[in-house]
């Protein structure tokens, strides 16, 4: 593993003989081992001196808390990270939030005990975490249900017509009031969502980037398309669509208003496993552990198997896709022309009293050619929303192992307390944060297993039912065309 | 072309500085050029010497009339010909029968003037064309259409088990009395039908021989539908299904009678074009040789459109065929899997509340494979009969080429006619008795196109209709496995 850069932010007097370090505000130190345990790391001062610090006391350069509960920040070694590594000027940190930000509890849900995510140091707005009976804890979510409109892709040009680009036009339900994105934007807010919210909820991609021929208008159609999809999914996500970059995206007044959110959301510094230090478990039972890890690796199992069924829909419904837009409707054109040359080959008989044959032949042929057609534009009307639903489901389940392995390395670092309190390492005090800490996670993991259990089965039930209801149509329609003619 | 042995039937004596050669009654000699025309041909006597003898005075040493109005038995070259060339004792003649047998001329019809055909020297059951202004010519059709059933195939064997053989038991609906019969009969039927009629009337080849596998359920059931349609094409035509070999085949009494009458049948003289010599068009009009070929001309360029059409059908056909029972099933199986096995880990999911989802996608799964089964045993509910009509058709079509060759021959050499009459070759009374036999020829003919026109009508109609409502079933079902579901 690598070794990580860190800003001290507190004073540490290091007690002699406890392999300590001592460490001053204002310090740079570099992480050499975040494997210890116990709230403690290891590090290395400029001067080369090395011994444990307390993890609060330090910030990882770039404003995350680098380390929550012993785990390590997945997507740290991301290009992207490195990046943008010196980038983000270090403020904030996870004991700051963790004793500030109180807010009210919602506890008048029917559901019993609840616990809240403060989304934003800056934002007062409250996401609250439901405990319910039968699915465990689930997201609060609003009444009223926000969703946005992607439509009217309109080209646009710049320095003097020598960059031109595809602007949509995004209306929230909320305010009505349209606003235009390009899809550099969306990836843009892509990239805050996954900053801030990834660790705890998976964020999915972004429609593919595609180069050559992207102004062509199927492309267009199909981009906005999943643009819509996507933009449709983060709205359904109580905390990713009241989070104030989703809202800025979605209603920013003006270019101003834009151009400012959009330097306040770059700097937001609740970002990354900051966002479960914003979790406040009050009321709320410490989790079981083992019951915890069960339901851990039951979901794991479970989305391992669904991505293993939907790429296993996703292939073959490619395949009948080309199929049924290649072979099987050009057989049906042959057929057809088949029937309608018979048709005029008896027609140049000269033999009277075979015109009702020949009009069958021919209505047969001409059925034959509808059906053709109506066999190449059927998978748009009914694959094409089952593949589209199926797709976006392949890069959601594709987010999940990093969210789960988060959580699964924080467990297991919870489980190693009680020896490190035998060991005298760390005190039962220590191993009860451990526990609260490793307790949020999981609330808020399961609350993120909650909401997409429930939007699948909704998803998949509007996909089904769409899907089964557009081959009734078909099938009617091919009944009807073959009733008429016969 | 070869030479050709004969007999000579009457003296003849040649007239001198005409280039004719006297023969004697008894004398063979060998016939060195049949396309002198004007009722002579060229031969050459014992001594080696040549000269126009003329072609009545003749005959064919194998009792076939090897000539009738100058036109060639096509057939004449067959290996089969050659084979039976010196089996078949040669009696009676085109001048016999021209002159015998006159017998009740069917006038009693609503469709004006009409002309018979004696089948057979040995009977006196007659067939009629009747002459109906519009279609022209047609076969005088029995009251009483006859049919039989070919059924129950059962596995026969002699020499003590040595040699097995399937026996088909064939009822025809006149008798109500079922008779047993193995391929090798039907295909002696097919010989002795073809002998006989083939000059004037297409005899389809029967259902292929296969030699492995040929005890097989699949093939037997084949091969019982395939001589089923044609014993019924054979049965729906009028001269064919009332001719002594074919009565025969269909209700012989005892083995005994069916040995008898084969023998009988084979030494049938009335074989070949000799069944033009037994239709006597009394009291019909000679017909307008330009009119009749342009008839001819219409005819063969619609049987060979026809043919393409056919044959372009049945290889689509065949191609349909083959995805219809190969990769669209799989493919539909593979989607049903695809849904049952994510309906499956959806139930895994630990999730309350989604049985309908689950149910609904098993539902659909179960529905594609019930739909693969479908579509995969649909070409034999729709597209069997179809390709079989249209088989059948080819094997007919593939028939008239000869059939209309003959009389096309015919009709050049009576348009030589003139020509000879002028140079004194010959009488205008030959050029009567010419032009009366070409009529006759395509009296005959023209019933047979107007035969196969309205069977064709008769069959593709049926085809038609039968292949629509498989369809609109097919979808139908389809459709309300999909409602059901949905």
């Amino acid at each position: 593993l690598n070794t990580f850069g860190a800003q001290v932010l507190y004073d540490f007097a290091a007690e002699p003989g406890n392999n300590e370090l001592s460490i001053r505000e204002g310090e740079t130190i570099t992480i050499t081992n975040q494997n210890i345990g116990g709230g403690w790391i290891e590090a290395k001062n400029s001067r080369g001196e090395v011994g444990l610090v307390p993890e609060d006391y330090i910030e990882v350069s770039n404003g995350y808390i680098y380390i929550y509960i012993y785990c390590m920040y997945i997507r740290a070694e991301d290009d992207e990270w490195d990046e943008e590594w010196d980038d983000v000027k270090s403020s904030g940190g996870y004991a700051e939030s963790e004793a500030g930000e109180g807010g009210a509890i919602n506890r008048g849900g029917a559901h019993g005990s609840s616990m809240k995510i403060s989304r934003n140091n800056n934002t007062h707005n409250k996401d609250v975490i439901q405990f319910i009976g039968e699915v465990g804890p689930v997201w609060a979510y609003p009444d009223y249900q926000l969703d946005c409109v992607v439509a009217d892709p309109k080209k646009g040009s710049k320095l003097y017509g020598l960059k031109s680009y595809i602007e949509y036009q995004v209306t929230p339900t909320t305010t009505n009031k349209p606003v235009n994105h390009r899809y550099k934007h969306f990836d843009w807010l892509y990239e805050r969502l996954l900053e801030k919210f990834g660790s705890a909820i998976p964020i999915p991609c972004l429609p593919d980037k595609q180069v050559a021929g992207r102004f062509e208008d199927e492309f267009i159609k199909m981009r906005m398309e999943r643009l819509q999809g996507w933009m449709t999914r983060m709205c359904r996500h109580p905390v990713i669509s009241s989070s104030e970059v989703f809202q800025l995206f979605l209603s920013y007044k003006d270019e101003k208003d834009w151009k400012m959110g959009k330097r306040k959301a770059e700097k937001d510094e609740t970002v990354g496993v900051m966002v479960f230090s914003t979790i406040e478990p009050e009321g709320l039972p410490d989790l079981d552990l083992i019951e915890v890890e069960q339901k851990c690796d039951q979901f794991n199992r479970f989305t391992r198997a669904m991505d293993d069924g939907v790429k296993d829909l996703l292939t073959i419904g490619n395949e009948h896709w080309k199929r049924c837009t290649g072979p099987l409707p050009k057989e049906y054109q042959r057929i057809g022309k088949a029937f309608q040359n018979l048709s005029s080959v008896f027609t140049s008989s000269g033999y009277e009293g075979e015109a009702a044959l020949t009009d069958a032949l021919t209505a047969a042929g001409k059925t034959y050619e509808e059906i053709a057609q109506m066999v190449a534009e059927q998978p748009k009307k009914d694959l094409h929303f089952l593949m589209e639903t199926n797709n976006e489901y392949k890069g959601l389940l594709g987010c999940f192992p990093d969210t789960v392995g988060v959580h699964k390395a924080a467990i297991e670092k919870v489980k190693e307390a009680d020896k490190l309190v035998a060991a005298g390492k760390i005190t039962p005090s220590d191993k009860t944060t451990m526990s609260k800490r490793a307790s949020t996670m999981s609330y808020s993991l399961q609350a993120e297993m909650n909401h997409f259990h429930s939007n699948r089965i909704y998803d998949y039930n509007r996909v089904m039912q769409q899907y089964l209801e557009q081959q009734v149509k078909f099938y009617e329609m091919v009944k009807c065309l073959n009733n008429i003619k016969s």
